[in-house]
């Protein structure tokens, strides 16, 4: 019998984790993030453990210094006497690895100053990550990490998605034509609560600025409540400057969502939003198998196999 | 009555079409992105009236250089005496528009060739995108456009099962460091049969192209075919150099395609994702459904409740 995965072990396992055993949390996760029957189990055993820890996402484009940003916020949260743990996903190429970024190398600084890190590669089951990072948030919220950082490195819809996962969420963007619109175009300006403007020193950095800010403009034109208007953060991520600037935002950010509902709603949001990621997943199976049983007729269209395929997967 | 949507109006939209008339191509097309039963009826009216036309994906990273690539690609197509149509999906804000990025400025030179010219908005709705964009290959190739050559503007899962409809998926990627990379990272160099350098007279193109060699080496060695490693070409877009290179290698795909059992599969599989997108689709909105209806007792964990819904929802 393995260990991990009957109730006794995992009983164990989970009171290690919660006594500060970062072995026991990083097996913890390695379960979480396997799937399954030892998945859900976890699930059971952690959902009512929260302690209520601020989920901080951090998202850009790559190459805008989100990991140097991430390891130095992390950093700084420990010497503000927090017990900060990160959670870096990155979708590395089986080919190659995630380390030709560098990534792993930026966030050495932070694991050196003992703040609990873990990379997620969301190569090959981007659907399981959305399933996965929830499950990962409630193992570390229960074991008395915060707040927890979450670093997406791309920016596709699944990196909105778990960026959107988040009490607040940080929209890294860098000085250069477009970056700020390239963040718009991905759908980042709305899931935004802050927004850095990173590598500071560089050429175009007011430039990016005055574009978020008309952005910005645009969106509260168009809807947005104007009382809470994102801050606009400058930093030079490399040499930390500006980086406490940014901590002020996120707590300030925090306080806001506990004073009112803000804070409920986000936890509500992160309850669909894994229902509906596990549902997602499930279905995409049933589709599997339903599409590999199916004998595909070229006189019929692709519309009426559709059609016919839904008519035996649900109930009426 | 609508003299869209009814069976007669449709028939004469149809015939129209097919007749060279490019104003109720346009009216077909609109009609498809719009969904719902007009959109299914086209493609019942559609999906036996193939031509046969080769279908070119292009992708890249945003500034990479796709649109002035498509534009060249498609005008000399038109010199060569081809039928060509572009589909440009365009990931294009409803807050600042598509026109930003300057795309529908680059793709005029081409309109004015004579290319039929269609940009499809993705924003809000990208799960749709993958639903509309076979119901349009179908309705171009239907009416005699060939090549149809897609292009998409992100990098997300979205754009890369876009690109993969294709029979024949460009690639397009920029000197500068780690572009090469991104494209790996994007999963993109698995769905590539040709990979184009644009912008080969920047510092760092010969870089670009020993990076994509290398990735294809290590990819190689990983079981993909020897026979069949894709092409790299460089181009200057801008300028057109390089361009009739990039033309030889897609017309030698196709001839390769068509000459095993390559296009059969590709038709096969294009068949297979758009069932799968369609169902996907109509799941999501049954999980909204199941989802709206639910009262979320948060005594329950996530995983629980996602199971509790998928058991009321299909059929055992």
């Amino acid at each position: 019998m393995n260990r991990d995965t009957d109730g006794w072990g995992l009983k164990d396992l989970l009171a290690a984790a919660r006594d500060g055993e970062n072995r026991a949390v990083a097996r913890l996760l390695t379960l979480v993030e396997r799937g399954g029957s030892p998945a859900d189990e976890i699930a059971e055993a952690t959902h009512l453990l929260s302690r209520d820890a601020h989920i901080v996402g951090i998202t850009g484009a790559p190459g805008s210094g989100k990991s140097t940003i991430t390891s130095a916020v992390a950093t700084h949260l420990i010497e503000e006497g927090h017990h900060p743990a990160v959670v870096a996903v990155d979708p590395s190429s089986p080919l190659t690895g995630g380390a030709i970024l560098g990534d792993r190398v930026r966030m050495e600084s932070a694991t050196a100053s003992g703040v609990f890190v873990r990379s997620f590669a969301t190569r090959g089951h981007s659907g399981g990550l959305s399933v996965a990072v929830p499950g990962v948030i409630r193992v570390l919220d229960a074991c008395g990490f915060g707040p927890i950082v979450i670093e997406t490195v791309g920016v596709g819809q699944v990196e909105v998605d778990v960026a959107a996962m988040a009490d607040t969420t940080v929209v890294v963007v860098t000085p250069g034509w477009g970056d700020a619109v390239q963040a718009n175009k991905a759908g980042l300006l709305e899931v935004g609560d802050i927004f850095v403007v990173n590598k500071a020193d560089r050429l175009g950095a007011e430039d990016a600025r005055r574009d978020l800010e008309l952005m910005l403009d645009l969106s509260e034109i168009s809807g947005l409540d104007a009382g809470l208007r994102p801050p606009i953060c400058k930093t030079i991520a490399t040499s930390s400057e500006g980086i406490s600037q940014l901590i002020v935002a996120i707590h300030d950010h925090n306080r806001l969502l506990r004073l009112g509902k803000g804070l409920m709603e986000s936890r509500k949001n992160r309850v669909i939003s894994e229902i509906r990621a596990r549902l997602t997943h499930r279905v995409a199976e049933e589709i599997d198998r339903a599409l590999e049983g199916e004998r595909l007729d070229s006189s019929i269209s692709p519309v009426l196999a559709a059609e016919q395929i839904v008519g035996g997967l649900f109930r009426k």
